[in-house]
């Protein structure tokens, strides 16, 4: 069967096999009123995809083992990019034909405080594009498919501006760093910003930091990605790798935005100094479900700081993140890879050995499944 | 030798022995052109001096075994009342014969950008009361003493409403609650503050809380304290001593603010979601070195919340805390105790065993140090 019955996508439930997703068919979850099916035309690769495969933020078995819908599918994916095909009767945020794009975020109650504050990517009744379970128990399917269904709310418009495979990234990775960055230099003279990890995430971070205005820093284990960031737009570039590169650093940044996907090499009695008075230390990178930091009331008494982490954005912030980019010209840096079961392999397997420049789109999706003839 | 070439106080400096310190004559730090003599009034009793003469917020000796200035003295107390009785030659916030207030900070630069911002209390040259040295080495002596020397900016105009014993626990414990309180809920409508913790800090909170408009929670250990936080202004009351106590709190606050000094008993993972988005829990408890949190991102994702603490406070906050006062007409609940070796002791002894409703003014410096005559 093809859609609209089934969908395609390339399936693991393995956490050993991460890396192999295969073609499988699958039945889509029930089509709400305000539902979108979106046909994709692209998807970025975010190393949240890596987690998920490899079912590294938890000590359970993954989601979709335990879903009572079966198959036991996982399709991953979230930085999708294609055309409404499909609108539930009470849509009214787009309509079939329009390009959309969709993040990490597929559904929300639309009802409690956070939903109507436009804070919905903090619902308690959140979903997430995949990996996660709907009332019913259905276990969300990504976007590395022909097809992926979504509430409307979570569809955003694309700018005409922007190519499909550089604006894929900015729905998840982009969207995240915009909000912590925006919600945390609002109001701010002459704001200071240190991006910590320069790689899918991080990498939009300076450009995006640069954009609201900030004077940006730079963040990186070593030396290699310094005039990459430089042309991002970074102002300074750092080297943890040089010993106490922290000290010159000190009550430097109104905000320290981790991207980096994992924290041990991160000392945040060293690190946390660096902030001015009552700024925050955000982390969007989420580590491994074993790393955790070890903090204590003085950790941050020397400045009277804050650690936290940060979800996602909402949709206004989505649109006013495009807005951003068309206004000051800034795309992601990304290499586009062929969908297929070996791009889809050598895309996941080059980004969990840190080989990507600055982000990968899959690509070609319409040859691959046979779609876009609409 | 007496004043002004010596300070008589209450000293010790063995942490085993930290209930009985002794009458001790020492010399003051040299006077310094911006420095004040209060000759002391009253002090109260914070739960930091049992820290400090304990020596539990360190795994090294205490600070005054390694000054090079002797006697090896520690004479603790930094919620000082008293009348200036000598200033230095570029003093111009106080004048001979003014009553004063005296917190946990004795010194600052006075021209980086912290001081020069309102936020001396975080400088980084930040000098305290007692227990911290001078960049000459000396060794801060505090308030359980005949007189204290500091620097004019810490020593601040008391409104002739409150009595001193009353005022006394404003300039530590009240100004260090009223600062994270008013940053936290500022602009906010209807704000919403829990309080853990309802002892000398937590007490004040309450009051403080309410005065700056919040809805105010108190969370204690237990329900023996539901009455007197219910007539200090409470709205509602949470004994931790219930299961799942924090269910019903999901979403709730503005602020959480920790007064407890001990944090073991807090598990933020199941306290942090009663924050509201993006909002903070601060810790102005500071519990033994040992205590820690550990946390992750993961911690901090369902609100975007953040955890941190905070430091005191600045003159300008403790000049507007001591006007709240007196315009709403609150005051803190003090027992006074008669200063001596045994009076020290007992309060001591008691604010150790948790045995206080809800802070100990030390009273009758005068007579004891037979002062007050001018
Ligand atoms: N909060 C959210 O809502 C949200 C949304 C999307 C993604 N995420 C998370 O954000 C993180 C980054 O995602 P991404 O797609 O940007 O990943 P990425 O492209 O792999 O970039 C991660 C960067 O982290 C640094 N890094 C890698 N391994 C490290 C290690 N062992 N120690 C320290 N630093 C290391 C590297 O930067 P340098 O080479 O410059 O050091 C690398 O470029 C992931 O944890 C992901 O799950 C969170
Ligand atoms: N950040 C700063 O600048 C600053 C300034 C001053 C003081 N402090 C710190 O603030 C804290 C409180 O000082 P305080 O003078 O208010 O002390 P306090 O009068 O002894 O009150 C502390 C309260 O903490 C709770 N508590 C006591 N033992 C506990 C335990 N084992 N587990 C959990 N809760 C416990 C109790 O409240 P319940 O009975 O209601 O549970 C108690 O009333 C201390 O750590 C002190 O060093 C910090
Ligand atoms: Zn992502
Ligand atoms: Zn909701
Ligand atoms: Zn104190
Ligand atoms: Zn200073």
């Amino acid at each position: 069967m093809a859609y609209p019955e089934q969908f395609q996508g390339f399936a693991t439930n393995d956490p050993k096999d991460w890396a192999h997703p295969k073609l499988t068919s699958y039945q889509p979850k029930n089509f709400g009123n305000r539902d979108v099916d979106i046909e994709v035309e692209c998807c970025g690769i975010c190393a949240s995809e890596l987690f998920a495969l490899q079912n590294g933020w938890s000590h359970e078995p993954m989601t979709c083992l335990s879903s009572k819908y079966g198959p036991k599918t996982q399709v991953v994916g979230h930085e999708v990019v294609g055309k409404v095909v499909a609108v539930g009767p009470e849509v009214t945020l787009c309509k079939i034909g329009d390009r959309v794009g969709l993040g990490a975020q597929a559904s929300a109650c639309m009802q409690c405080s956070r939903c109507t504050s436009q804070n919905e990517q903090y619902c308690q009744n959140s979903v997430s594009t995949y990996c996660s379970k709907y009332p019913d128990g259905y276990v969300s399917q990504g976007g590395y498919a022909s097809h992926v269904r979504a509430h409307e709310q979570f569809c955003f418009p694309i700018p005409p501006e922007i190519p499909s495979e550089l604006v894929a990234p900015l729905q998840c990775g982009g969207l995240t760093v915009y909000s912590p960055i925006k919600r945390n230099i609002a109001g701010k003279t002459n704001p200071k910003v240190a991006v910590i990890g320069i790689g899918g995430l991080g990498h939009m971070a300076i450009m995006i930091a640069r954009a609201l205005g900030a004077e940006v820093y730079a963040v990186s284990r070593g030396y290699s990605k310094k005039d990459d960031a430089m042309k991002m737009g970074a102002h300074k570039f750092v080297a943890t790798s040089e010993e106490n590169w922290q000290q010159s650093l000190f009550d430097q940044f109104d905000l320290i935005l981790n991207c980096a996907s994992s924290t041990t090499s991160l000392d945040l009695n060293n690190l946390l100094p660096c902030l001015k008075v009552n700024c925050n230390f955000i982390s969007v990178g989420l580590p491994h479900v074993d790393e955790d930091f070890r903090v204590k009331p003085f950790t941050f008494f020397r400045n009277g700081c804050n650690i936290g982490s940060s979800k996602l954005g909402s949709r206004t912030e989505a649109i006013e993140l495009m807005d951003l980019a068309v206004k000051h010209n800034f795309r992601p840096w990304v290499e586009t890879i062929q969908v297929s079961e070996a791009g889809v392999s050598e895309g996941l397997t080059r980004l969990n050995d840190g080989d990507v420049r600055y982000r990968f789109t899959l690509t070609g999706f319409h040859e691959f499944f046979n779609t876009g003839k609409q």
